[in-house]
């Protein structure tokens, strides 16, 4: 079993934007082969801690390999199409990415 | 939905013991009333940024109150004992704890 976490660390006035990218997404993923299954995480009040202070996307699969053909795929693109276009038109309006985003690979050691 | 993140580094030569700890881990925390699951997940390497380089150990639960329930609880103490001894017989030699651990909270807000 294998876990990808997507770090993202949104501009303030991005957050509800993003949540809504993720409420209404098209469920791409949901069908590449090995996927187990997904879940977006909101941080709570956590004493501020800004290292800490990332959306988590955390995604679960059969292997690695699954997990890269999704990067790879047309469902990857698909799903992150609204979200990419978002932080290409802030660039071309001069404006720092309301996003930013860092996946981290993990092995699931015990249950 | 309700999930709990440890976040937690390891110096590394404490890494195997600590994954000890997990595999032969006690279990008491499945029997607490809203634990829905677990997991450990060892970061595999991701460029060496060491502010990701900690292992996640997700637990998700009902409601936040079950979660709190648990960190007061007997089985939680039961559960982190042989960590929290290990933590103590370092300070007591002088040396630096083996792990330092840091808990944030998030909602899930989609799947």
């Amino acid at each position: 079993m294998f876990v990808a976490v997507n770090y993202i660390t949104c501009r303030e006035d991005y957050r509800e934007r993003f949540e809504e990218l993720f409420r209404s997404r098209a469920g791409a993923i949901d069908e590449m082969p090995g996927f187990v299954r997904m879940q977006v995480l909101r941080p709570r009040d956590n004493g501020g801690k800004t290292d800490r202070s990332a959306y988590l996307v955390v995604s679960e699969w059969d292997s690695e390999a699954d997990f890269k053909r999704w990067t790879k795929s047309e469902a990857f693109e698909k799903g992150h199409r609204r979200g990419f276009d978002d932080v290409k038109a802030a660039r071309e309006r001069g404006e720092a990415a309301p996003m930013k985003s860092e996946f981290v690979t993990y092995d699931v050691i015990t249950r």
